[in-house]
């Protein structure tokens, strides 16, 4: 990649090592990205992405400790030729590590300056080279999107702000977003509403804050028709942090939204499952109820330690966790144009260069197994047959059909109970469900 | 009330009497029914419901231990003269409290018989009972609803039942409901969906259950048109428990769900708050949501306690949480046709018949100086005049107002921010607007 | 067992088919129990114990809903026949499954009487039944123990009550566990406190009661002295539920109670992973603890759903967790005279016999492949050698064996880093742990 | 204070002013230092104390976002010199809001240095700009604490970090810490154990980090005596965060961890109510617990949002929880040589400098409000003469003192059931205490 800087020396294209040693951690034992699973290589059903922030900027700061992790691409101070150099630093990352896709927000890539007319020069700059490494590589941009939440004008919101010229602001950050995504191809462009909620209900307007953020998704909408923008407009859906409630609670909150404002033609949703499971959920719930409604867009392959109530963005590396997710992108037939997006970081306490390493090919490791778990799962039809015979009433019955199709009524319901009495109810068998799905892992 | 048994001996009705010292537990303090408040007598702002299942039906049973209330209207075995006297002590207590109103299950005011028929026939005989108690006394029906998750049947769910013969049963029960519901004048009738959800996900059809639920409503909606039943429709938000998770998660996705399947004019929400904190909420978080959208129909007035994660039903004794509640109240001009419903049960171990008495008396009072904290906050406007400023930048500007309506783009609010550069952003002030909100407690 | 009643007619004693394809559930694929592991046969590792209590006392009930599960052993009314008919069954389904322990609470085998020597009467009569049970059948009684929550008296609390009288009450129960856990041979004896510990604290004194159950402890152990009963004492921490807060919050608080009041010899800890998570650890957290200071002495082997804030109960299905628990129990030797105690309940919804063994076998052969691959990971030696890598400086360094060894100062300390100055620190690996964690899975 | 510089322009001396209006939020309205209650002024109840971190040197930065706080005491970098201005701020703040303590991190007031040696003497000359503080303002120094979490060297612990190298240098530190304590006359000296416990159970030994934390602290115990520092040692727990498990998880686990190590006669606690609640308690837990082992030393007054998981340290502004507080500081009379100290940060958003008074003054007269209504309470006795006959059994009858001093045995107790039968047991009457405890709010 970069003529002269290797920032990861030493360390070459990761290999597909099936029979490789515990103690040989650099190489993948089931991610082998050319083997056919299910009619598709599995690089098409496991699109990996990168993310550049946590990966790249991320230095390991956190609330009670100063940055841990000195990076060479991170030393010198904040110029476009920096941005720069560490965009050569990613790429190089990427083609060793061997992921299709990267994601990034304009913050990320390129510094602010002291308008927005600057800040926007700088970021022109950086996407230029940006789109070269793409070009040179073959690595495309999963999804871009605006980080509206860092700077501080963005504190009380941004879409929802009290301020109209905070929002204003929004408005002329994520125009120059949708831009710059065109530009390199972005399959997806996500708003993650950071700051999209409250801190506090005593000072704040909620109905007025969510009509303001409709009707900035309308503008959004129109300038990407506008310019042409065909990539896939998604929403990421979390509760909480940093502010006390995000108004995109969950996947069901911003199904409800988009239906209430009229939007959902134009978006979907990417769902992260360390948000889900801050929302109270299980780890595969909104994956569920986002592909159930046909809105599943793309996924933020990530996971959290349910015991504790922030988001830690670790490295997913539940084979049991995993396999549940692939099974519904197997039923739905693949993300495309969305992907498994690394919106993870690695421990403030993993400060070594090969930690990053060690941390993708364990979870790309991880999501393989999932894969090949969730496509014996599918093959074999076990499950599915279990399943397809509980609700069976609702097609072999003239009872169940009128109900699914809405001609029954409460008499006619009413009549049929006083007919044919009470009903006979089988077992769920939930233990026999995990007996089988644990055989398959 | 019951001609010779008096159920509540000793106790008269209770008097408010301000003065009265704090060993004096059978008195309100702040609650005067007749004392007027922004225009309306107290009683009327504070609709007070009594529960007859927790409170008549409650026996102290818990997962890990046996009944530990015995009371006289519960010690023989259940008949359909063993339920009418349930219900005259119920009305003793309605009316020695000085409540106007209460509700119930169906299951909970009258025997199940060997089949749906003869369930129906008991119903009847104790509805007309209620009748003749609700004529004598005033008391009227604030809600009516159907057990619809105690029932074995209902394991696997009701109307979300995978065999179409549970939900049939689920639609009969709720014919007959709506039918004692006009009977008696309910004012509401609502739907609490314990078992609408899922135990796991391995077995379950998301989508085909929640479209199955909306059908199941829209026959609920054609039924009451056809027999004229007048009272409002509510649904009762729960996220979980019984069930792993519970489709009317909390007001954002049982609005979002009534959006997408057309049913937003019929049905409006009865919020419980211990509901809305296991949601991972703040206690009057589910209040302001459905108030803003206009649809906070009732609530279920009750709290929890928030290190604990189950539904404990307690009786409300927040100062701070009741006047939360009550500014949202007042904001909206009143619950009615809802009202103040204590969907509360005494703790097991709190087993004498005065403990009923001062569990409702120290609800009903600190709702009472919920209500005057709330009124005078509204009359000073001290606060709302704060948000007010907050927000005055969408009145007061054009760009604000083009925002508000919507007729900004993308490119007006970037060519905006070229021309005027970065925003001054003011204090959000939240310490600020809580010391005010506390000198008003 | 029984003469002529077959409870589970049609199945036979479960077998080891390791080639059984996904739909055979009623065997084992993982658990062999002479396969020799480490140099022991995998029954003597995991030695398994069904609880009477769920297994053949539950029903079904939940709080929002009546009882689910129809068994023969249930059917007719409470005498002691009746209860040995019900532990006929049960000793029919441990030797089908293949377990070699039970565990259960006095009042789950008897039923009461009307006065304590009535009661006491019923339980030797039953008991006597067991050992005949017991000896034909060669299974063994893991653990006994009193239920002391259950009866309306102790909903104050037994050891904790605030009345004598309680507290003379549960003396003189235990005082017959002893003696009937003396007689069956018991291997160990537990205390859970269900209802030690408080409701509110408005009416609560900590310090008394905590000194009370001291006392209770106390008097236990001279008394099991008395009698000549060997078996290990246990304590289960759960951090609340029923109560608003259990005094045995978790592993580490009741080692601190213990050693607060000089008990430590006498007892060990009963860990119940689903009670950790509660506490809000992680699944493994009281394991390694409490085997950290060598009180380990058994273990519920159950789960939760991270995402439910109450007691579910739930049959052990995952691996990984598994293998989390079974490193720990390789680590310190093994569990004897401890076992893993299957304290789970089938859902309400599983209502088929063939629902209890499916759930009991998924759940040994989760352990089994948990045991199989802790077994492998501590063969190799690869994880527990970079973790002695790690603290090897408190070995091979003459700063660090001071420090081990109590003898360095804070005067030496600084002498040291005045001279050696700031020390490098090494990444923390954990990604690269998981990873290969996960490569033994 | 400062010569030339005044920080906050503007604002006098806060005055006690009952009758203001709401408008009015720079005076306090329940606050009066002087005013004595219970025979001592409630300045001495009241020992209010303002930290020096998070007002001082809090930027608003979040995981999510920039620093939002432009402060005119952190504008220039950071030099002796700088932080020397910093202090003038503070006590020109201490003085103007009219409290008594303050409290800091060693790193928080002085620049570290190139080397310990450099440290040291940094630290040096700003201690010595401090000491000229206090003396001129009569403020004194409730405890010092050194940050033994921010530098990366302490990643992986201090006390308890793997590498001997770490675990020496926080000795260095501590040492220098005790020094500073002594001279500037801190009446406590903390430790709170930010990164004592794991980010992993994979990758850590518990027992021997808690081993050497022990080894720590006697070291401490060892030089404190030696250098006549008469301050007393706490030790504040916390659940988690930044870890995912802390040591010091609460109360009793310290506690536990005291007594463990035989330390219990040198330490007390130093509580923090939003740490309480994130450990899984309710508000007052840690306060009723520590209270009773006599070992309640100091607090850290603030408070969490029960809905968020992590430590979100707000200002104290709900009467409630203060009087629940107070009342144990009551029954115990009082804190000194501990104090309340405000360990709360202004919102992130609240960016004013009149935001950083409201915030102290709003939780000022909450605490006083507290004081108020806890000092009728005890003055009334009816609440605590509640609880007393609820436990009289063990003071009147010759059961109960048996067992309150130990000399019952389970024979005596059995005899007793056997001779006297069931016991009575009274209602535990919570709404009853929930009620009277409201009505002197």
């Amino acid at each position: 990649m970069a003529e002269m800087v290797e920032y990861f020396p030493g360390i070459g294209k990761i290999q597909y090592c099936p029979d490789a040693p515990p103690t040989e951690t650099l190489c993948f034992k089931y991610y082998n990205p050319s083997e056919v699973i299910l009619g598709k290589p599995m690089s098409e059903w496991l699109r990996f992405s990168v993310v550049f922030w946590h990966t790249f900027r991320g230095t390991g700061l956190d609330p009670f400790g100063a940055p841990t992790l000195s990076r060479a691409w991170n030393r010198p101070a904040e110029t476009v030729d920096d941005a720069k150099r560490r965009l050569d630093a990613a790429f190089e990352f990427f083609t060793k590590l061997g992921v299709q896709f990267y994601t990034f927000h304009d913050r990320d890539i390129a510094p602010e300056g002291a308008s927005l007319a600057e800040t926007n020069a700088n970021l022109e700059a950086v996407v230029e080279h940006a789109l070269e490494l793409q070009q040179r590589t073959g690595v495309q941009l999963l999804w871009a999107t605006c980080n509206l939440f860092s700077n501080p004008r963005y504190m009380h919101g941004a879409a929802t702000s009290p301020l109209a010229e905070v929002f204003a602001y929004a408005g002329a950050q994520v125009k120059k977003g949708l831009e710059v995504a065109k530009k390199l191809g972005a399959l997806n462009y996500v708003f993650w509403g950071g700051r999209e909620g409250y801190a506090s209900l005593l000072n704040t307007r909620l109905r007025e804050e969510l009509d303001h953020m409709a009707n900035f998704f309308r503008m959004v909408v129109a300038y990407k028709k506008k310019i042409g923008f065909t990539g896939q407009l998604l929403i990421e859906p979390k509760p909480k942090e940093p502010t006390s409630h995000q108004y995109d609670y969950d996947a069901m909150t911003v199904i409800g939204f988009l239906r209430t404002y009229g939007l959902q033609e134009e978006f979907k949703l990417n769902i992260e499952p360390n948000h889900t499971t801050l929302a109270g959920h299980c780890h595969e719930h909104d994956i569920a109820m986002a592909s159930a409604f046909g809105c599943l867009g793309s996924v933020d392959a990530n996971t959290g330690s349910p015991e504790l109530g922030w988001d830690t963005d670790q490295f997913p590396m539940s084979v049991r966790d995993c396999t549940a997710v692939m099974r519904y992108v197997l039923a739905q037939g693949g993300l495309a144009p969305g992907g498994l997006n690394f919106d993870c970081k690695v421990r403030r306490e993993s400060t070594s260069l090969t930690d990053m390493f060690a941390a993708h090919i364990g979870a790309m490791d991880t999501f393989a197994r999932g894969l090949r778990c969730a496509a014996k799962m599918q093959q074999d039809g076990v499950l599915d047959g279990l399943v397809a015979t509980r609700y069976a009433s609702y097609r072999d019955s003239e009872l169940g059909r009128s109900i699914a199709d809405g001609t029954a009524t409460l008499e006619s319901l009413e009549a049929h109970i006083l007919k044919h009495g009470e009903p006979e109810v089988p077992s769920g068998q939930q233990e026999t469900f995990e007996l089988i799905f644990n055989r398959y892992l």
